[in-house]
């Protein structure tokens, strides 16, 4: 069984290769305006490219070593799974949407749109980080893109919701589909306190810096999808504001509630960056700056009353367990900004309309200009809501679905005593003398309790 | 008095907020000629806002978590001060410079002059680094940015001084504000070497990887401001060659001076960056490349000499407290470039102007470029000279008010057994085993100090 | 002796001024057809020349941080080689090349020639990390750079060589010359194993992110010298997709070949980066996207069992030593890059001809378009597998030779006991109570054995 997960992985290589040998080709240079304007395109949209790159392998991989003994594994399984993933949803697209123009085309918006499937994987398992195996991890990663890719559809193209920035596609929709996963995987299982839960002021540093390399390009995220001109300005400018607010008002909000005013470590690296979640909703509309800070604020707040009063209930009251806390950054804050653009688009929608051009050549964007136009302002509210309502109930049904697929034994959860440390995942040098002499009393202890 | 921060802060965002409503929108679609045109600006600028966004987040906050227990509070406090203090210049600039208008119109160009003026912020408060509260430092914010918004409109608008880059605006500003304030909290208080002040290994690496974030970005720091083509190309090329002679010559500078050729962490983390420094004032000017190297040299030089001999000597002499050394980086070879941008006006000003091109659509540049070409050498010579006594003059006593201040009771110093230390400002879990057992001794012995 | 590093340091950078003084110009204005196309070009260039500086000095930094005692080291001789390498190519390269015309004109394209020669350095010193003294590595940089700039110089201009991504000119290259100089240097001398050598879990997640870093920006590294257009597009893709199935399939066969299904930290940490590696050669020509797929996977493999069964060969029946490994990561994916560039240009020849477009502008692509669409593609074949020869035969030579020269003895290698160790090189406060207690064993056994 130890050779399931190499084997596995290997296979699908093969049906990858397979599937693009077949089916994807790049765009004929025909295609093609001219050169120069395929020059102009890659040269505006790769730098959003790779810092959404930086954030996701660098950044959310750093912020997720917050558990001490377990740094190695959750920057090897956040890399590992975002790369699988981007993969599978190329298959799945290329079967899905191009499969009738005979050929796939691949491009870097196709790759864009793959990785952002991947996300919701790697913000979904952040749920589990730490107590489940690699084996399990990939299972999650092959049912959610596809379930991603459905709802995203249902959501974007079919009622046509407006969220240029994944508020509520990635956001909400990651995150109930993460709880649903520990929910069905855990069931009503109520584990102790691990011992090496607890971060050490080393761990909680490296984790800080991941929060500030996604604080700092969580513009690019949000406005690499807009039209390119105003929209992409206010978009990057609203995120700007609404991330400061957000900081800002986590140290009021952590410093209030924790003893002697003092910070949590666990509220920075998280409610920092609650305001970029909320904004992508609303980050393009041609609302005042004021709504930005409003909201930054807002989602800051919920996210540190989240950890500090919802996330302990919800443990206890429905057992659900939620390792990093992703309902408190990516649900709570989600929610609020699938609201705030419900009131967005009967406030804002006259002044908007006039600020939106058509798509410029090769760039297309992902939001539907033209049906928002037509639209009147109460039918695209009544699809804002729509779209939530979609984004939580089809995520937590299916997610509650996958972690009960976790539960085959093939899939080899990790003992209770080998969570939480990357031995388990890692052969590691010379690690005889040292985690052992720490190790054996919290292990027998642990051992005991299994 | 545990709630001031908090409250204070919080207020603060109300004010903020309440500011928004009412003053500030973004521009109107139609004052742009075409979208296009904006598309342009934004692809073109937005790169080099992101990587000045990674300096000043990432890049000099881990360079201050040179302190191995104090890594959190530097990182966080820096993170916060970044925040707060673009927040309070965009109230600011509104409220002075825009205010007329009717409306204050944000885009990325007012974003980036208020996080200029945030940037003093953090670097004055590296001379008093470890030994203040976060109540203190804000109070620094709360004042140093309108004094920077005056000194800065006195030195580039009113007497027309060149300083792309910010070496005499920013770099010997907030370095003489730093040291007056330390100078004014502390006044003639000699403090003993505090045990926690050395820094590990560990921290050694952490800061010197923020010096190679900062050093690898800074070119965009130096070039954000300048006239795209030529004299932003030069602006690039002279930075790189200044701080990569800068690199060098720390090398063999620090290798000369400590004993068996040894290399010392410290000269390394800060003195490869000078160059940095001292280009900003001449980097876009028409000069040859060699000045930039020469730049880069001395300024390192300056830096390495100013940390072996300077530092101890002012420690001594005037009981001058400057934790980071910020004189040695930013005082230095600030005074250095604005010098040579003195000499550089009356040799290259010929060369210079008929590459200096009228502002291209919505690119306009800080630098005042009419005025140059119409004003004779001397008389530019002078401004600059006359810049940098303001810049030094105005700072200085600026910060001794300040530091004054800061001696103020309810502003909560901390007391020096948890000076450097980040059990003042977090909650750390765990805490309890690990370090009272190797702390005790030391506080106990610093306690009977006090 | 301790005198000679600073004294030839500071020498060389004497020379650097005095042959910036008397030779080299920027560009005058007047060369260059109007500012707005050097505008655009910039802001083109520039984000790709910052995200391979972020590679150079940051990732390839951390990346060899993997060694625990030795991390400062690692960073500073990475940083600093890469300072004196490319300020050393830029002096040859200005008297090869551009003496003819009377003035060298520097701009950010010679800069990035420069940095790519200085690339070669960083990778071959990378086979004697942690047993060299830093006098030593500068010999080598002093010796590499001239072969490297008279090797691109056949391989690419004479013989023609399609490379764009410098798989065989530069990945091929270092390699060789670095196991060279290796050979030379040791020559049949057997170490035992260094109790230092072992990395720990801090230090392989240090290492672990330098990698991540490398491996989110190498597609700029690879499609920075395309055409922009089309062929930049290709390249971008191909290396992003050659880089994910090298991760995925690293995890497939480290863990094949590990006890209990285990990974490796140090496969992960190099296997990852082979796709990229192998793909520079044929990055940007108009072949299937699968092409890139397999070569990731094919190359991520190769250098697992390179790492597994190749390096404990070598190092035992040639007594070769390769510390981090260079040759499973730079030399085999640089040979199946070469060879499948062999092919490629076999296959693809006429589809890509047509989406080859004359350089626009100031853009002068390192590929010379003309000779390729001229010549047949048989002599093409030929003129790749040239290359691949010029390059480990030339490479391989003159690292020997000058591997020979490190055994001066005014070169001062260090003492075993002081090997893989910071305190070698660094001035480290503090250092007295700590490493003394854990060192004193094991460096009283090494005395012993030396």
């Amino acid at each position: 069984s130890r050779r399931l997960l190499p084997l596995s992985l290997g296979l699908f290589q093969g049906v990858l290769l397979l599937f693009f040998t077949f089916f994807v080709t790049y765009d004929e240079p025909s295609a093609q305006p001219d050169v120069s304007s395929v020059a102009n395109w890659i040269h505006g949209i790769f730098p959003f490219f790779q810092d959404i790159q930086v954030m996701l392998v660098v950044g959310l991989g750093l912020l997720l070593t917050f558990l001490p003994h377990y740094g190695l594994s959750a920057l090897t399984h956040n890399f590992l799974l975002l790369n699988f993933s981007t993969q599978w949803a190329l298959v799945l697209q290329g079967l899905l949407h191009h499969l009738h123009h005979g050929h796939v085309h691949l491009d870097l918006h196709s790759l864009l749109a793959a990785e952002f499937a991947a996300v919701t994987v790697l913000i979904s398992v952040g749920a589990v980080l730490g107590t489940t195996s690699l084996c399990q991890l990939l299972v999650v990663a092959v049912c959610e893109v596809p379930v991603y890719l459905a709802s995203e559809w249902i959501i974007t193209t079919h009622l046509g919701v407006l969220d240029v920035g994944g508020t509520i596609t990635i956001h909400v929709f990651s995150c109930y589909f993460g709880l649903g996963v520990s929910k069905g995987l855990f069931g009503a299982m109520q584990r102790p306190v691990h011992p090496k839960e607890t971060p050490t002021p080393c761990s909680n540093l490296m984790s800080l810096v991941g929060t500030l390399v996604l604080w700092v390009f969580w513009p690019s995220f949000v406005a690499i999808l807009c039209q390119p001109g105003d929209a992409q300005h206010r978009a990057i400018l609203n995120t700007f504001l609404a991330m400061s607010t957000s900081a800002v008002t986590t140290v009021v909000v952590s410093s209030l509630l924790e003893k002697d005013g003092k910070l949590s470590p666990g509220h920075l690296q998280n409610s920092s960056l609650a305001g970029g979640v909320a904004i992508g909703a609303v980050a393009d509309m041609a609302m005042p700056p004021v709504a930005a800070l409003a909201l930054g604020s807002l989602s800051a707040m919920v996210c540190v009353l989240g950890f500090r009063f919802l996330t302990p209930l919800l443990a206890q009251k429905l057992m659900l367990q939620d390792q990093c806390g992703i309902h408190n950054l990516h649900g709570l804050p989600g929610i609020l900004g699938a609201v705030a653009s419900t009131v967005a688009v009967l406030v804002v929608s006259e002044d908007t309309s006039p600020s939106q051009m058509p798509p410029a050549g090769v760039n297309a964007s992902k939001m539907a200009v033209g049906q928002w136009e037509e639209r009147e302002a109460g039918k695209q509210a009544l699809c804002q809501a729509a779209g939530l309502a979609v984004a939580v109930g089809g995520s937590l049904l299916a997610g509650l679905l996958v972690g009960a697929t976790l539960r085959l034994p093939c899939l080899a959860r990790p003992p209770l005593r080998l969570c939480f440390d990357d031995s388990l995942q890692f052969e590691i040098q010379g690690q005889a003398e040292n985690p052992e002499l720490c190790g054996t009393d919290e292990e027998g202890a642990l051992a005991l309790k299994e």
